[in-house]
């Protein structure tokens, strides 16, 4: 057989089933964002590669499915790769240890545009594009897929949704607010409760960070090993910082600092007192203000908490960050923060940003699992036995239509031979009435 | 600037208002279908290179966006690729004319998969690696987008959505029927009226081809001719068949047939009875069924038309073809056919298949076009002064989320300096209450 009926590696076929879950889940999602005032927008799946290997990615970057130039700018991007290659070992006769692919292919400018790895590049070069045609601030809701070309592992998947809400031009903790407002109260209508969103702000990060000691350059890979707080606890982080060539003293002191927040009745108070000086003034306040406005609600469905240890990779965010946190299952579901520097990299003018991602396959991973069913319609089939003349088949697709237009979702089909199994099936798909239709009807 | 802010060529970015329609036609079909049993699926955009390049899309075969191979199996094409070139050019030291394009790249083969063209490939590829996993027939529902590396120009672009609704497993003609009410109704609900649906089969042109004469390894060539009958006329076609070398016998008995059509008053009895023999016997009575059976919801808002010169490129159709015509705007809004051939190319066992493929574009340019609106929900923002306290930020907020249960669309944006203007824009965009909240409640 000449043809693959497989997916490509690492993606895969949605079936009708987990389908319906997902429609549904979208569905929700798209009415409760309206309900804040957020629209929908859509990018193309392909980017420039320029635009997708600017440094803003991280990780995903090593990530992208390249797509190939065509025609004459393909022929030209192979000349001049294999021009290059010729050069190349003509000029190093001597050495002969075999070139790696990353390094062949180096040669070959082949690609030009690559399937997109998140929805946050698009959005921030949608928005320069056309600033002047959007409300100010914009609020957006992207659904769409995404490719990583990642190695393929049980429910990671090459191809998959991600569901993206952002509010451009909202300098003020209100970008926040109306976030993680519009974001719980939609997890909360999919079923959702006693989840955590957990808050910090990348200038506590930072204000620790100097207060502990560690020169400036190194913040990164001070918070890479912070982020590990979860899997080997405060002394893990201890030694690993000393591991890493930092001081005993400054670890010490930053350990200090989690060590106080733990006896803290008030995290941030005990922050602001403590690390004085080296925390810019609004960032205590900014918290403040975004924890009680959320608590306004009175929503008790989750509850938002100050988590000084909450790092989140991505080296973009300027500010406020959060992620949802199911403490159950000890997951999180998706998060995101302020980034208020990317537009300016597309237009040269910084516009405040701010975000959320929401981890939309791991939500309809959680439903399914815990057999979460859709509402669905009355179901009714009509089976229709082989040869019925066509005035009576013309009566039976009248009769069908007429439910159907009364709000009765209506199979029509022919009888199989093995009418028993063929109704056992329809009871299956919840076709709980059945009609048959024959051509002599005392049958 | 190192960013490019506009899309890839020929792809676009769909603002807020667009998606709004193109949301709400998605929920009519998604609905309208479900009803008819149609079940939602969903393929991955990227499919194996093999399964887009076996010659069942045509033309669109060559219009792939190809995914470059990744690491290791990108540098060994490469090599090999550079390899043969080598050779051949060590071979042809005499020939000194630049090689083209795509010869060059053929030397390659750097891509492992390609964006889909159509829904059909992976549909069929889908079909055939679940078939145990679904229910028999099997009515499918898919909305995604496809890519075409077509040439730019307006309305048409390299990234579009498509909508595909198929049967598999019906052999009758219970689902032409089935497809067309679902198709109509859809229609119907977005508030089209008066289109038609075209109808004809493939084994009625084959047998009009045969009566006529012509050769049977020229069928496709005079389909192509008669194809253009809209455009050029009878006279048209007659002069061009004889000028591409056809008998002016054949092209005089054909044309003859199509002045008998003109006269008869019901051409497929006209044609069953001229054809004779030429044309199978089961042909005449299903298409009449099928006309039968849709018009028995006597349902106003279209017509279904017998058009013998309706011919659909894709070469897979086996039996019935369709087409949805607006004859007020002159172009068609989709087709479709049973192409009960394609299974049987990923199983090696063929299973009945019928489909219609709407065109989603051409429908959301009509809807926009004519200035549909999507009926909103009552709309409120609540404009909030810089600098109001905290406790006022929280009572605003309540009530926000408050009105949003109820069902209010709420939106909550701080003042800007130049109050008129923002006062203005939010009414352009339906917000028809607007509330003030300041610090100093007299204000």
């Amino acid at each position: 057989m000449a043809l693959s009926k497989k997916p490509v590696t690492g993606m895969r076929d949605i079936l009708p089933a987990e389908m319906q879950v997902r429609d549904y889940v979208i569905g929700v999602i798209k009415e409760t964002y309206a309900k804040f005032g957020f629209t929908s927008i859509e990018t193309p799946c392909v980017e420039h590669i320029e635009n997708l290997t600017n440094k803003q990615g991280g990780e995903n970057e090593k990530l992208i499915f390249k797509i190939l130039k065509r025609g004459e700018k393909l022929a030209a991007a192979l000349k001049c790769g294999s021009g290059q290659m010729g050069k190349e070992q003509d000029g190093a006769q001597t050495n002969d240890a075999p070139r790696d692919g990353a390094a062949f292919a180096a040669d070959f400018d082949l690609a030009d545009g690559g399937l997109r790895y998140d929805l946050t590049v698009p959005l921030v070069r949608y928005y320069s594009n056309h600033t002047n045609e959007l409300p100010s601030p914009f609020k957006a809701l992207q659904i769409g897929n995404v490719w990583r070309a990642d190695r393929p592992q049980k429910g990671r998947y090459r191809q998959f949704m991600q569901c993206d809400i952002d509010i451009l031009g909202e300098p003020t903790n209100l970008a926040e607010i109306e976030l993680i407002l519009a974001t719980t109260t939609t997890l909360g209508k999919l079923g959702f409760r006693g989840f955590q969103i957990r808050i910090n702000d990348r200038r506590i990060l930072k204000a620790m960070a100097a207060y502990s000691g560690f020169p400036e350059d190194t913040y990164d890979q001070v918070f890479i090993i912070l982020d590990k707080m979860d899997k080997i606890g405060a002394d893990g982080v201890a030694s690993e910082l000393v591991e890493s060539g930092f001081s005993k003293e400054s670890a010490e002191r930053y350990m200090a600092l989690f060590e106080g927040l733990k006896q803290a009745p008030d995290g941030i108070a005990y922050l602001t007192e403590t690390l004085g000086g080296f925390m810019e003034s609004e960032v205590a306040g900014n918290l403040t203000e975004i924890i009680a406005g959320v608590g306004a609600t009175k929503c008790s469905d989750f509850e938002l908490v100050f988590d000084p240890t909450l790092v989140r990779g991505m080296s973009y965010y300027t500010g406020t960050i959060f992620e949802i946190a199911m403490p159950e299952l000890g997951i999180s579901c998706g998060g995101g923060g302020r980034y208020d520097k990317m537009v300016g990299k597309f237009t040269g003018n910084d516009v405040p940003a701010c975000g959320f991602s929401i981890g939309f396959e791991r939500i309809i991973l959680i439903l399914t699992e815990k057999g979460f069913t859709v509402p669905n319609l009355k179901k009714e089939a009509y089976l229709i036995e082989k040869g019925l003349p066509t005035e009576r088949l013309c009566e039976v697709i009248a009769q069908a239509q007429k439910q159907r237009e009364s709000g009765v979702q209506v199979l029509v089909a022919r009888m199989n031979k093995n009418k028993k199994f063929q109704k056992e099936q329809l009871a299956e798909q919840g076709y709980t009435q059945i009609q048959e239709f024959y051509t002599n009807p005392l049958q």
